[in-house]
């Protein structure tokens, strides 16, 4: 079957686009070079087609299951993450001295999208574990470092986030679990935490739960929020006090076990701090927004497999023929000959493509915010990771979900059945909405916080990158119309977001359309990362030495002409989404509750 | 639990707004009026609660399976039809000589959404045996009518409708079953069928097949089909050359069995012609017609579903302050009072509400086009059915399953948990963009048939309907606005309608963007029938007998507050829609298959 990415589509977008040779400049990469970065991306290619895809319709089909208290779960799971660590990639952006490969982000980041493409609810368990050990490198002490760095990079832990707890949800400031000085500058923890990935089973030495509690006495909200370390096997190797309440049968992403936790129900629940006390908030939404990109790249890469895996029936598939055709005796045309058919083709690859093109844009963006000698230079490139971040999360998630959509209609009943998987990616792309912070609180972030941070840095910085992109594009005549369509929606946008920080209308109002504020910069990003595309598939087909542009030239013209498609089709929406926006449209803040 | 509709609105649809007492000013209904059409509600209503709505999720969870050769059905699916059929509910419309209770079709569909909210898959089966019994009524010889339509209209035998093959699905030009005349005015049918619902069970004594085949030598495409009859089992007693091939194993919808069946494999296929020879594919029509309107209502009630439950869901859960609340030890609010939850609440509400008085109002024209004694009025409402039902059909099925993503969302990761059931109602819901046509073959019918159909007739009447409802309206003061929106949006979509089918680009560029043509006219549609209710709703408020409203003031102020909505975030849809089609955008269409 099928695996997304495509490598001539990586291939540009990490070279064409991205310039990513250019990373070796960096000392800490400069032991790599394009082979290097290959050979990785090979390998992570070979181990998601042998490893990762071919259980993801059993995963879902056998979900994990509790059998005599312990959770069973099908074993090509844990052979794939096995098969995964022992390649290195748990482990390959770390230094070489801890046994990593000193990768650039980007690169793990384009070998980690095969492993979410071949089959989504497997890689988050090392996600997470990925997740986890940075945190500790950032946060931990030099103490717990040794104890827990080698073992997490070599998959030998694994690593979870638990923070929701069943009252509460999303509103971590209502978080109730307690920490209680030990005495012995430990911890005992006691609550009751939900939706927990990852959060039990047998595939691993350990299970090292992040979990974030307040210590007694600490302010109320957020800003009581401690971080702990706690294992599931403590150092003496006794179990520790944290007891499976229960599974949550899901919809889908069916292969990652999803748990409630009671911590310390027999008052015995051992934790170790993490950096400061009441810090714990700040420490885990950098693991988070990390994952929100994750979440966002997943979500891209199943609408990535869902446009190739419609495409493939598309091209095969004969069905019908053009109106107008009177004559019932000539052959039926394949699917793809229908307009309506390449409509949803190019919706799902506009998704797709453009998604990975934002998701590497930002992992570059990680390396010269980690990397870059110039203090400027990391800055800013952390402000436009802070902007753009929600907006892979949420604008992507709704859209990678619509493209699977239009996957399973492509192939019509077909992909209705279990017969073909597009119905599992679109079940399983649904949590992607929900999970790491609803889109509608990303909406709230996006507006109420990214756009007004720092007198409005980091959308300055947004619109500047955009802006430099209309002036590059501008030089390809080709392009000029294009340029010149997504200079006015930036324009428009512009004035929308400073109407609308300006306002005073106090935070409920100024709110209240937060994600229709998402769905207008979410369409004027996809533009922006197209006509990058497009930019550079023009560079492109003028042809390396002069003229050679070899077999990749229906290729670009495809890009091109999906960057034509965006335009024409998808910018467009902003129109009405800024009239709301500016006319502080209050429908469904003033709707009353008895009114429903 | 919660069962869709809600009284108050159904009331509010059939009394305040479709007037349907005044129907038994038909001589056909004369017996009838208020007082027995609101028995009729209350028993489906009880039916659907104490019969359907128990085993939705057993249905979803134990799908039909093949034992011993034989398909097996939980026996609640069957209980509950029983309890329909006992009722009275399958001869319902049909003459009180055949046992009938000779009620209005409005009041027939209005009964039977309560079937669809509670259970949608095990309300399909008597809804394809009443259209397989209308169909037989319409077109059968008395013979048969004698034969066939008491025992349909008990209840003991179930119909089917076989239309697809395996290799051309939506093509029906391309069917290959074929019927030899067997020298004795019967016929010997063979071939392959794929996607037949309901098409082998244990749960009747019979199971008539209406099958779409060629007889020997006629011609080839749409112009050479006819319609026979085969029943499962012939009269004789004998087992008809019916053989079930497989099963079909759907993402939801699971309690309908869905098969593939062989046609005279052994060469013993018995089949009856119904009607004239040739003729088969208008008769399937006439009866697709009807379920198109039942599949637009079936995922309008899911939407309906999913949005009461979301709606209990988020005024019961607290969750997390408004947006400039500091004080995190002031407690939680309702989901409910967060505006973005509004949003998706009004969403839903806009498309199972209006969807269902759309459905309904469709249904009264099925009485006026049947009863009235004018035959301009019957051939006014025949086209404005015509011209209505794909609009029902596409785009309130990708209404209705955006309503269920809402509810999902809304209730976040309970939501796509299996202990509530908007995660079922998603995926039930997603086959009714694909099943009796999918999606897009509704939008090329409706731009290249029906908009144009009789030199426009049936788009004419359509626009006089809203013409009518914005001089109405403008008769409020407070909907004065909203009329003249809808006047610029009627403006918009006849200009657009005129400049497309006028412009002689040829068949293929003409229908290349019929689907934004659907979304287009889908929008206009649901506008105009929420001033329709809002006009209603007003005309309410100004009380019984000059001012008593009554405990309806809530309601009737959420019937305006959402005309509002859809006004102010719907509707605006058109208008990027209407640009694509007026400057005969053609980048779908131009995009090269190779390119992809």
């Amino acid at each position: 079957m099928v695996l997304a990415p495509r490598p001539e589509d990586l291939d540009f977008i990490l070279h064409d686009m991205l310039r990513v040779e250019e990373l070796a400049e960096y000392p800490r990469f400069e032991e790599h070079g394009r082979e290097t970065f290959e050979a990785v991306l090979e390998t992570a290619r070979r181990i998601a087609e042998d490893k990762f895809q071919p259980h993801n319709r059993a995963a879902d089909l056998a979900e994990p299951k509790l059998v005599d208290g312990k959770v069973e779960i099908i074993p090509e799971i844990g052979q794939a993450i096995e098969a995964f660590n022992q390649a290195g990639f748990s482990a390959a952006h770390h230094d070489e001295a801890l046994g990593g490969m000193q990768l650039p982000w980007t690169v793990v980041q384009a070998a980690f999208v095969h492993f979410q493409a071949a089959n989504l609810s497997t890689a988050a368990y090392p996600f997470l574990s990925i997740a986890a050990a940075n945190l500790i490198r950032a946060q931990g002490t030099d103490a717990q470092k040794a104890r827990y760095l080698g073992p997490l990079l070599k998959g030998r832990y694994f690593g979870t986030m638990v923070l929701s707890e069943p009252h509460a949800g999303s509103s971590l400031s209502d978080v109730r679990t307690t920490a209680k000085p030990d005495g012995n500058q430990g911890y005992r923890l006691t609550g009751s935490k939900m939706w927990i990935s990852g959060g039990e089973h047998e595939m691993a030495e350990n299970i090292l739960h992040l979990v974030l509690a307040r210590i007694e006495g600490a302010p109320a909200g957020v800003k009581g929020l401690s971080l702990f370390l706690v294992p599931r096997i403590r150092e003496d190797g006794a179990l520790n006090d944290v007891r499976l309440v229960g599974l949550n049968h899901k919809m889908g992403y069916r292969g990652t076990v999803n748990t409630a936790l009671a911590f310390g129900d027999g008052g015995d629940c051992h934790g170790e701090l993490i950096g400061e006390a009441n810090e714990g908030l700040a420490y885990m939404f950098g693991m988070m927004n990390e994952a929100r990109i994750g979440v966002g790249l997943g979500a891209i890469m199943l609408a990535y497999q869902g446009y190739l895996t419609s495409l493939d029936y598309a091209r095969e598939r004969p069905q019908g023929r053009h109106p107008g055709e009177k004559d019932p005796d000539a052959p039926q045309v394949m699917l793809i000959e229908h307009a309506d058919i390449r409509r949803m083709l190019l919706k799902q690859k506009a998704v797709a493509e453009g998604g990975l093109a934002l998701g590497l844009w930002l992992a570059r963006l990680v390396d010269r915010h980690g990397q870059d000698p110039s203090e400027r230079e990391r800055i800013e490139a952390g402000l436009l990771l802070d902007i753009v971040t929600p907006i892979i999360k949420a604008f992507f998630s709704d859209q990678a979900l619509a493209a699977n959509d239009a996957a399973i209609q492509i192939m019509g009943g077909a992909g209705y059945t279990r017969d073909h998987p597009v119905e599992q990616y679109w079940r399983d792309n649904r949590l992607n909405p929900i999970h790491e912070g609803a889109n509608g609180i990303q909406a709230i972030d996006l507006l109420g916080r990214k756009a007004t941070m720092r007198d409005g840095a980091a959308f300055g910085l947004l619109v500047r990158e955009i802006e430099a992109e209309t002036v590059t594009a501008r030089q390809a005549p080709m392009l000029e119309d294009l340029s010149d369509q997504l200079s006015s929606a930036l324009n428009r946008v512009r004035h929308v977001t400073s109407v609308l920080t300006s306002a005073q209308l106090g935070p409920m109002k100024m709110l209240a359309n937060a994600s229709e504020y998402m769905e207008m910069m979410g369409h004027l990003v996809l533009a922006w990362i197209w006509l990058r595309q497009a930019s550079a598939a023009v560079e492109g087909l003028r042809g390396e030495d002069g003229g050679h542009v070899g077999d990749r030239e229906d290729f670009l013209k495809g890009k091109l002409h999906t960057c034509r498609y965006v335009f024409a089709r998808e910018l467009p929406k902003i129109s009405p989404l800024a009239d709301t926006l500016e006319h502080f449209d209050m429908t469904t803040f003033d709707m009353d509750t008895e009114w429903f």
